[in-house]
């Protein structure tokens, strides 16, 4: 079986339209503020793509170019301007500056991206938060394909701060076994090999082949990277698709994400309406 | 090879006296507030056991009783009371009152159980903040006996806020690979077997004997069972310590995990004493 995104994607993007336009008859307008303190041209293309997407879903958006001196009081004036719903800070912030008292200052409530300590706590105690958008993704793939999690062994590839630890706890909250490799760990063959679902988000490219997966497997593959001009995951598409099922790349779990970032959006605007 | 916590237990306790004296030629008494909505048997034992240890390092202690009416605002009280350098919210809390909310009312910073969302959160993420003691006691353990974690196979059964999942990513900040397991874990034995670290932390008195365990492994036992009046762990001791290293109890964990709880007294104390 192939996993996609296109129509989970579709599906809460349509939801999101809709909620949108309700607001937008009661006079408010979900708004996305992005703070950005480098132009460079990943940065560029990555902000473009979630433009498109507010543009599409009827999202007010802007970027507000900050620095090192004035990113904390910019936080602080979005955090309480009423027309403001969701922030995200774009990684990297400036040189020199505490990227955790950042995230610290953001109130949790426009927290779109499920960054803030405030929030990641909240996803180990197991209670409603913004959750980080990629590893929600991964969950409601996994649902929307109805894949069981109980008692499942899962192995997650990856211990990044929005993937792999937020995942790790939100796989527990489902009652999955759960195992985190990372570059430290010994055997990562035998981890992935005997995982019934297999979260690979390392950020290299077609590292895992079907010599890595455990027949009828269920393969999500978080990783995005540009080979010879081409988006390739971590997974080995061809290979793997043979023996497992497999998510796409793109088209898969980054398609999700990009739509749960708009549903926390408007999420965020009903929250902070009250 | 036995673990036993009395000596790094005592070396933090010294440590704390310490600094409490030089604390109080300053003028400044460490305090800490226990808010208790029962008073039922077990709670008063707990609590006695904290005065105790509290006296014994110059610590000073007193429990506030509350009620569902009043827990917030007592609460918040202690938060801006600059007498008081910790609070600990004593579980459960009244009938009808969200847990949840009361941690997030609790000033992060008093917080000496690193129970709040924002304190976890900074677990997650790898920074500096109050950690959940007994989940900090079983690192600290295991560094006191310069057990090597860095690509250890860690396997953690118990996946409770307060030590499993917590400690959980405190090991993935070693460069451990953790497994996690739960009572929705299937074949858990295979995954206790192959642990060179595992962490007994189920609640089920001496549930794991040899036969659970890989020689040479070594074993923490967090669990706190009493059986017949007599305080016995979840790992079967007796067995257990013919082939593998393994901690007391009681005399592992508790007694680090009380040494902590002063230790982040005083921390506390000099954090709002800025």
């Amino acid at each position: 079986m192939i996993l996609t995104g296109a129509e989970l994607s579709k599906a809460i993007k349509d939801e999101v339209k809709k909620k949108v336009n309700s607001l937008k008859a009661e006079g408010i307008t979900p708004a996305l503020r992005c703070v950005v303190s480098s132009d460079d041209k990943s940065t560029e293309v990555y902000l473009n793509s979630i433009k498109r997407n507010c543009e599409k879903v009827g999202i007010d958006f802007a970027k507000i170019l900050t620095d090192e001196k004035r990113i904390i009081e910019d936080v602080k004036a979005l955090n309480v301007d009423p027309k403001i719903s969701g922030v995200m800070i774009m990684h990297p912030v400036p040189k020199g500056v505490d990227e955790i008292a950042v995230l610290e200052t953001l109130n949790p409530l426009k927290d779109v991206e499920g960054r803030t300590p405030q929030n990641l706590g909240k996803v180990l105690l197991g209670v409603e938060s913004f959750t980080p958008c990629t590893a929600q993704a991964v969950m409601e793939l996994l649902k929307y394909y109805k894949v069981d999690l109980k008692g499942a062994n899962v192995t997650i590839v990856g211990r990044s701060t929005t993937v792999g630890k937020p995942l790790a706890l939100m796989m527990l909250s489902e009652h999955a076994t759960v195992t985190v490799c990372h570059s430290k760990t010994r055997d990562l063959k035998e981890k992935t090999k005997s995982a019934d679902v297999l979260i690979a988000a390392v950020g290299r490219a077609r590292m895992f082949d079907a010599d890595w997966i455990k027949e009828g497997a269920v393969v999500i593959d978080v990783g995005i990277n540009v080979v010879d001009g081409k988006v390739v995951g971590d997974v080995d598409f061809d290979s793997v698709s043979k023996k497992a099922s497999v998510s796409k790349v793109p088209g898969g779990v980054g398609s999700v994400t990009s739509a749960i970032l708009m549903r926390n959006v408007v999420e965020a605007s009903l929250l902070n309406r009250r």
